[in-house]
């Protein structure tokens, strides 16, 4: 994606050898990047989210891998680095998936190989997830164009949280086919969940689809609903952190209540993901490890201030306790269909085996 | 309701002849109050929500005609004044409610005696409005004690907003339950929804119910399906701004996402609400004016800073527009039960008539 003219992915290689990210913790006020330079910089990046979105967990985690491997490429070192990435994050898919995958292409390299092996393999996801990113916007685009086709009107979409470029290596899953449309000229609006405790849609989707000039209204995660009673909502598009073999759809917290008012209101949900996403080990939504983060998130509000800078704000009293889990699960009876970089398909376990008929083996 | 050992209304005339309130947008950082003396602090004090809460706001809007009248009371000032107090705040039922009343009590009194009665008729308006919210509290006692005698835990309620003492005079609608069951020894624990963009669960609900003492968690908005999901919420309990005379309930944004989340699975949700609120106009949430408010209340948010003092951060990009509307309707048929000063009836027209076979009459 282009930001100011300059095109841009969430992060890439630098020629001195670190990995560079976009810090998405200080956008949309200041885009600024960070470079990543060992293990302990990766897995930091991870947690504090810096780095977020679950294809960009694990192309984070890849790289992370590879520059643990530089410092030291024993089998030991290597081990404690896996372990140590998978640990940052519980509920994205992706962390683990390309974790093993990372470790199937080190399996018998010889350890002065590895690093620049792993380095290899990571720009190799990465390649691929924009590829697959790509395919997920074509693959939605159709659909965007079908809905779009008998409307006099914008066709409004809404999404939460962030499924964006931001959220990926390039294009992103949710709204690739949105900028596609966009770039197609059907006509779209965007109904963009503020996406609360973290803010996700108000700060990384409001700027993204701002930056590339797609129309769209930033709204309370408690408007939706009310939107879809009123015939404003044509359809609704996410993406998800980890969906089960079954097409049960984990995604950020809130996701499932707009399904819920989707549902309701004969507003078709849809979801899109890459293959990385799948957890093929898991066939209910309910066994999806669910991550609880800490409650100054949801206490404490970061923005721009009067002075221009980023500030921190409290809104809870201080004696007050908060608790601050970031997904939940939507069950694949209120998922409209899935949208892979194969297709689309409904969210069930035939749905998903039509597509993956090798049950999501690694390319 | 006691702060800090000193029992207060959230309303109340003073020797000097103002109306003094608690200003409820320094909350929950700042206790402070503010006097109104004229019609247009009064309409000031709604439209910008230093006062809020439907029961409130028609508590503040009887106040105001009497503060209108003994400036000038004529007939044609009487109409002014109805006219910009009603004009403050679209969606509460209560407001309307409150005027009428007070012309009626109005009707035929000499000028120079109108402010007097019309002080002491306002004064009739908030004493009824405890009463009646004392009443509420006894009913839905009755509820949450069943609800609670088989559990082995602490009975889990979700609220949403904050339909409190502070919604109100004293008590609260749907609180007034919670104080009374905390009051009796049963083990309650509260999920307060931060209730965006306005916070008031965040602010106020938290400030109450931790000023009572009553066990509680600040939640996310978009959390309590997920908790729903799991089993941890027993019961929702909301208050509203204006029924319809067909059960249909007007309430803060997101509501309506909390009743179909508690219909998808099995929780029942309960909406107490003084008679004030019914409007018997109208038989359908459909026609309910909804609010619409600045969008800056949802792209700035005000807490308290490093520094102490209350700031506000800007949390959208310059460029993204947002839309604010206040309000939503759950239909009648997601909700279990109304909770009113005549007791608990079904959300429908002959579960309200019930209760009110007068048809709403006003007392």
């Amino acid at each position: 994606m282009k930001i100011s003219g300059t095109h841009y992915r969430t992060i890439w290689p630098t020629d001195t050898g670190s990995v560079r990210v976009i810090d998405q913790s200080r956008l949309p006020f200041e885009f600024a990047t960070r470079d990543l330079d060992s293990l302990e910089d990766a897995a930091g990046a991870i947690r504090t989210m810096v780095v977020r979105g679950a294809p960009l967990i694990g192309a984070t985690a890849a790289y992370g891998l590879a520059l643990a491997l530089r410092s030291n490429s024993s089998e030991a070192h290597l081990e404690l680095a896996a372990q140590t990435l998978e640990a940052t994050r519980p509920t994205a898919h992706n962390l683990a998936w390309a974790l093993t995958r990372m470790r199937r292409a080190l399996a018998g390299v010889a350890l002065p190989e590895r690093a620049e092996v792993a380095f290899r393999e990571a720009a190799r996801i990465c390649d691929e997830d924009v590829e697959q990113c790509r395919a997920i916007g074509s693959r939605g685009l159709e659909l965007l164009r079908r809905a779009a086709a008998p409307l006099r009107r914008p066709l409004n979409i809404l999404t939460h949280c962030n499924a964006g470029w931001l959220a990926c290596v390039d294009w992103g899953t949710a709204l690739a086919p949105v900028y596609m449309a966009y770039d197609a000229g059907i006509p779209v609006h965007v109904w963009v969940d503020e996406t609360r405790p973290r803010n996700q849609g108000a700060a990384l989707t409001a700027f993204e689809l701002g930056a590339h000039g797609v129309p769209h209204t930033v709204i309370a995660d408690n408007l939706g609903g009310h939107l879809m009673q009123r015939g404003q909502v044509d359809l609704v598009l996410v993406g998800s952190d980890r969906t089960t073999s079954g097409g049960d759809v984990c995604n950020k917290i809130g996701t499932y209540l707009k399904a819920l008012a989707a549902r309701d209101n004969d507003v078709p949900f849809y979801v899109a993901l890459p293959m990385s996403t799948i957890d093929w080990s898991l066939a209910e939504g309910s066994d999806i490890p669910i991550e609880e983060r800490s409650p100054t998130e949801l206490t404490h509000v970061t923005g721009k201030a009067a002075s221009g800078a980023l500030e921190s704000v409290q809104i809870v009293p201080d004696t007050s306790p908060a608790l601050n889990l970031a997904f939940d699960v939507t069950p694949a009876r209120l998922v409209t269909g899935l949208i892979t970089e194969r297709g689309v398909c409904p969210a069930s376990r035939s749905g998903l085996l039509g597509l993956y008929p090798d049950q999501g083996a690694m390319p």
